[in-house]
């Protein structure tokens, strides 16, 4: 029964959008390693898969409520065991009372377990820890009355999800855009684009330190305006994706001044909080006050010392709900709808979600160790990003801006032979050393500038391998 | 800084949605649980909200996934057991060697652990267990070369993800359409009208148990053709949602040759074939067979005997993907696009997902007890839906047509009194009983019946006591 089927027309938005992150680099890297190259995967923020170990609180955790029996046996092998101790096991090989007692209270309190659908929001005393975190994080005053509502969070399965909940909703109507900070994560630009929207762009001042102002703002909405578009949000990632900049208090106080000025909502992107090597992180809802402008606020597991990407868990803080045109309902209320027909997020998501924003307190048992492997994660981390950035330092014409943040530095390569661009640049480093990069117009930067984005993942010793080989590869590549 | 912010202009397609399985008469039962009213919850097909287990062997493989290094440690357990037998433990509380291997092949298979995003398509190694499991199932031939091919297979969060690509992919224009059985499955009326495009309807014919045939199927694309809509697709689910009606065989094929003639991609949802209560499953890719229409085939972790919701875990399969109109892609090539921008599906689902179509085999130490579970859990649901059978024909009027199949039974409520519809019946129902269903018109239906769908998952016992009262309420609630 064969036909011919004809070509199919298909959503131009989808066969147009792009996504660098898992782009033409990383597909060639695929291929090399299938031929048994030796590639150091560097194009995406994905720890676990080099070598970062996973928290243990988490997992042990995770993998009780799983499987629940396990529990009340836990008991009973650590009775039997003070009975009757054995070189080979010691005290530390069991799970203590009080991870015991913590899985037992989450099942108990997400009433159905792990394998039912939860509420669309997610578990809702899980959004009350998330809030309680909120507020803890950003100081709340009960004078002013500001704090984190959990009728206004929503659990995600990765904070993508939450992302495009919003970008989806903002656009009604084919000239509405959305301002995104140039360099950004794909998934904006994807996402603007799948939703038949207009991408605004915005340029930070790269030699400033990617911070920007209000004159920048206004120049990005201007020209918009000039091209009938009706601006309906802004984006801002920090820590920043790529650039892994931090953002300065002026800077934020400025988009919140500009974001009021013509009633734009807000969406901060902030899944990196909790890479900042130095300071303290200071979030848009903390600077924001009792001020009304719509903020959405975003969180994850996968990044910081987590890095647990693959079990897809997030969530999405609202403040300041606008109303709907011509409708009763409230942007919270479009949200939940569209939660709704996704059902729930990603119950292990869920719960690890929980765990990141209640983590052990300092009189508990568990506390010593989750620090340990926190402050190593993140101190091993940080010592990469420097190595890298040391590396820099020896490629003739390499330029790297703004304090370390994220997981990224997006350096600027200057001085590429001409007709060249960073693309080839990416790809050739590719073939000669194995390392995989991201080529910085996958992400957006400015015209005649070339960047790419380097994850400072892998382990040390990779990485002191193969900064040598880069340097070498770069100054014989920009000296042609 | 207060300001009137001015109301929100907003995608409409995402205002005018709706979902009711998550709608007015479920908000209402949440409202009145709060306020301690016990509910019965046949709303939704989330078998463990209700009480039905998680398949053992599930579970304790993905609870040592999470946590590896509980393997060693059971090992030891074992060993030490082994050498002084206590009266409080006894060989079954301890995990099979079997168990651990298979833990530690899937961890080694999957390279980098649970924590690490995986391909975005899914892991290789699942992939292709889940193409032996499709090739199994349906019979492969290999004279004939028809198989399920692991790179034509996405595992996606659950299989609404699944739903959701296709359907975006489809819409390329507002009057492309895409014909839905009515009733339906909301997520698919929800899903063509976020994407901006037509639903096309189309009407099994209940009274001969929901099956249709060509006639029926010309009908409604004659019908869109007259109103200029170009119809892209047709989706089938089989067993349906809500009616639960299997399909026969000739009605398949009847789908396969409309879809033929008229050049369109079928989407079988087949989440519920598990879920049959007398025979065996027959999939739209075994009628197909050598055809070459374009096929979406879905399936799911949530239902069937392991009703595994929370954990989002299922798959696409595509046969025949199309070409794409001005594009080298195909259809593959544009599902992987959409699929790298959420990353990757949820490793648990993926997890849950390969341990679904690689069972414990006859031999092995694990087949026993989940082949007991697994009988348990069907056999349990069939009783119910009879029990649910056996009161609607105490019910004046009621009438329930199509084989016992899914996990809902979808009533006609004829005699309703004049000026009532479905929705006031369910709302009634609910408020006098607790009994808490979704109305026929959250599905669709044929203008001028009425209907509700029950999901016949709460406990033998409550079922027991809510019928006689349902039988009470409905035959007064008639004869008004």
């Amino acid at each position: 029964m064969n036909i011919d089927q004809k070509p199919l027309a298909v959503n131009p938005n989808i066969l147009e959008m792009e996504y660098a992150v898992r782009g033409p680099i990383p597909q060639r890297a695929a291929e090399l390693e299938k031929q048994g190259r030796a590639i150091i995967p560097c194009h995406i923020g994905n720890p676990q898969a080099l070598g970062q170990t996973p928290i243990t609180y988490l997992r042990q955790v995770l993998a009780l409520v799983e499987e629940p029996s396990k529990i009340s046996r836990e008991r009973q092998l650590k009775a039997l065991f003070e009975e009757n101790p054995y070189s080979d096991l010691r005290e530390e090989d069991f799970i203590s009372e009080e991870i015991l007692a913590l899985s037992e209270d989450i099942l108990a309190k997400s009433v159905t377990g792990m394998g039912a659908y939860t509420a669309s929001k997610g578990h809702f005393f899980i959004r009350e820890a998330i809030a309680d975190f909120i507020n803890q994080r950003d100081g709340y005053e009960s004078s002013t009355g500001i704090c984190a509502d959990p009728e206004n969070i929503f659990l995600t399965s990765g904070a993508s999800q939450g992302v495009k909940f919003v970008i989806d909703l903002l656009i009604a109507k084919e000239n509405d855009g959305i301002m995104i900070p140039i360099p950004q994560y794909p998934l904006y630009s994807a996402s603007i684009k799948k939703a038949g929207g207009v991408q605004v762009n915005y340029y930070p001042d790269e030699e400033r330190g990617w911070i920007f102002n209000r004159q920048i703002l206004e120049e990005a909405f201007l020209s918009a305006k000039k091209d009938k578009v009706n601006v309906k949000g802004i984006v801002v990632i920090n820590p920043g994706n790529p650039t892994g900049a931090v953002l300065d208090e002026q800077s934020m106080i400025d988009v919140i001044e500009f974001a009021q000025e013509h009633q734009l909502m807000i969406i901060a992107d902030e899944v990196y909080q909790e890479n900042i090597y130095q300071g303290k992180f200071l979030s848009f809802a903390k600077v924001l006050g009792t001020g009304r402008v719509p903020l959405i606020s975003l969180h994850s597991i996968s990044k910081g010392f987590f890095g647990e990407c693959g079990h897809r868990g997030g969530y999405l803080e609202l403040r300041n709900p606008p109303k709907i045109e011509d409708s009763s309902l409230d942007f919270a209320d479009l949200l939940n709808k569209q939660a709704s027909v996704s059902l729930c997020s990603s119950t292990p998501g869920q719960v690890l979600t929980y765990l990141m924003v209640k983590p052990p307190t300092e009189n508990s048992n568990s506390y010593k160790r989750y620090i340990e492997e926190k402050n190593k994660i993140l101190d091993d981390l940080h010592e990469k990003a420097v190595m890298v950035r040391e590396a820099f330092s020896e490629m003739d014409g390499m330029e790297c801006f703004g304090e370390t943040g994220a997981l990224y530095l997006f350096p600027r390569i200057n001085g590429l032979p001409e007709g060249t661009i960073d693309f080839d640049y990416c790809m050739a480093l590719l073939e000669k050393t194995g390392l995989c990069t991201v080529n910085g117009s996958g992400f957006g930067q400015r015209e005649g500038t070339h960047h790419l984005r380097i994850a400072f993942l892998p382990p040390k010793e990779l990485l002191a391998q193969v900064l040598p080989e880069w340097i070498k590869f770069h100054n014989q590549y920009v000296s042609k």
